[in-house]
């Protein structure tokens, strides 16, 4: 492992870093002004899309916010509220999600009018303190799943230092807030493999993937929920395993794994979610054509997807680019399943192979 | 355990089932007959609630499926080719989905339209097979997760015999076909509580209700899958472990618990997949009353459902009726994270205990 990224660092420097927000404060008030803080603005002309970095992230523009200004009071206590809160949550090592939060408030009478206020004011928090909500323990209701040899050690109260690997149990482990927060121990793996769908991702295991590829095998379940993008990150990170990326071939599909690899605009102000060197290694336009899959009619709303997805920033790069343009040529769409028109276990023993050798 | 259900017997039972089907067909040929199947109908006309059985009932009415008659060729030949595919999964110990079917069919020049035909052919092999489609191995894509101190043994290939405690990972194990496929083996809890959201299973966990309320702790994410449905019955029927089902308070949440207690119209062919006896325990309309709960309005839509619900056969019990009279009362629905306006272990530590004794 070369980066290794401690967990227990990671929590501590959030921890510091909320103290911090609140120190900051304390210092201005003993200094007789009125509270206030800078951060960075994640309006729509602050988000650029950076080549270097490979994610969108923000620009130089700030935003000030101060108590001292009466249209700022209302955001501006809704955000050290949260700041509190997250931060006894982290020292408690307790999880919670953004429902939660917004309930959580009543009982300060601190008011959010909509769970929409309190989820912007848990952004603002995030790009305060510089750190994903899920470092502060406010994770989503989704969960995907892993399944493979890697050896982790968890960290969650009354598992601290336990050690298990995630091979026990076939139909996987779900990646939750304990595994997020667990600390790598070994893998004899060569490679991540992520499946969009379910059905496929206990193929592959019955099938064997994990031992005939060497892989560890992740469920993303659709769209990855932002633990499982910073698993994955972690996973590329510090064993240095590169990671595949599976789904339906349909821009849908295509735009699961971009989010993993670039992430999304409105998590510019993020780090560590994404992983630019994971590759979306099918199902291809292009396969539809070479294996002459089982298909549908794009539809319309597919058809504006595409376009919308050629003139996104993310898609520059060649592969992008000429699979987008062959879906709009074709105009067709072809699921994962769609494989099994020549036998349930032709994806594994023709087409993976051949895909991870033309992508390799 | 009582009832003890194995597991082997049933993948048995169902492979000779298949068998038979397949014999049967030969035996009427070796008589110079075209073969045909008599099935009970599935139309709306045949389906009764049973207060006996406690679930929807296929009647008496059957239909008859003849090769001679030429309208029939198609689904009978459909039909018989499942047949044959779901005998080849179940023997080989694969699994597969309900659009693996659909595009299987292909690689043996079986036509069929579109994926409902599929499903409605599936369906049908349920009913003459009389076992659920996940006994000969077609599962859904959906996947719930299970949490606490019960060992089981794998039967799937490569874990045969193997025994796992489903403690060791704090995020919950997923219940995909390996588990509902495993043998229970011992456990020391003394009832299963089931919950509709990730958020309050990972509370639940971190709370310790595992080990407060000596209690197995299922996610059902939603609509419980097929597959969970009949897990949660064995769980109660072999283990006999009371169920308590904690879901959202609003007709959808009721919902959610009816559908794992009485089942579904389109289930009425099907046995093993319900668990009359398990209890909606919450939220309750009279909970958002008697805790003060932060509350939404119902829409147009919950209460037209409400009304719906109120004349469901499956509603007749006294707790339902007086529910869904309080949500249409009150006008309001409340969701379970918003015990949290009590603090985060509110639900843990006041709400449950006290509802448990309340149904108890």
């Amino acid at each position: 492992m070369k980066t290794k990224i401690s967990v227990s660092e990671k929590k501590k420097e959030v921890l510091e870093n909320l103290r911090n927000f609140g120190a900051r404060l304390y210092g201005q008030m003993e200094e007789g002004a009125f509270p206030w803080i800078k951060m960075p603005s994640r309006s729509i002309q602050n988000i650029f899309y950076s080549p270097e970095v490979r994610q969108y992230i923000l620009g130089d523009k700030a935003v000030r916010r101060s108590s001292r200004n009466i249209r700022h009071i209302r955001p501006f206590t809704q955000l050290v509220w949260a700041a509190y809160f997250a931060y006894e949550l982290a020292k408690n090592r307790k999880t919670s999600t953004l429902r939660d939060v917004y309930y959580s408030a009543q009982a300060f009478d601190v008011a959010f009018k909509d769970q929409p206020e309190s989820n912007s004011i848990i952004t603002d928090l995030e790009t305060v303190v510089g750190f994903a909500r899920e470092d502060f323990n406010v994770f989503p209701e989704e969960r995907s799943a892993i399944f493979g040899d890697l050896t982790i050690e968890y960290t969650v109260r009354g598992y601290e230092g336990r050690q298990y690997n995630l091979m026990s149990h076939p139909d996987g482990v779900m990646i939750g807030p304990a595994i997020t927060s667990a600390e790598f121990v070994k893998t004899s793996t060569d490679m991540v493999i992520a499946i969009e769908k379910g059905g496929l991702f206990t193929r592959f295991i019955e099938e064997e993937v994990h031992k005939k590829f060497n892989a560890l095998l992740v469920l993303l379940g659709g769209q990855a929920p932002r633990a499982s993008r910073h698993f994955i990150y972690r996973l590329n990170k510090e064993l240095e395993l590169p990671v595949h990326i599976f789904t339906d071939g349909d821009p849908w599909g295509m735009h699961i794994a971009m989010v993993i690899i670039s992430g999304s605009a409105n998590a510019a102000h993020l780090r560590d979610l994404t992983t630019p060197d994971a590759r979306w290694s099918g199902v291809w336009a292009t396969d539809i054509v070479d294996y002459r899959l089982p298909s549908d009619e794009l539809t319309p709303v597919d058809i504006k997807r595409l376009y919308e997805l050629q003139k996104d920033p993310r898609y520059k790069g060649d592969l992008w680019q000429k699979e987008i343009k062959k879906f709009l040529k074709i105009r067709k769409k072809a699921e994962q399943e769609a494989f099994s028109r020549y036998g349930l276990t032709y994806i594994v023993d023709k087409y993976l192979p051949e895909k991870l050798k033309e992508v390799a």
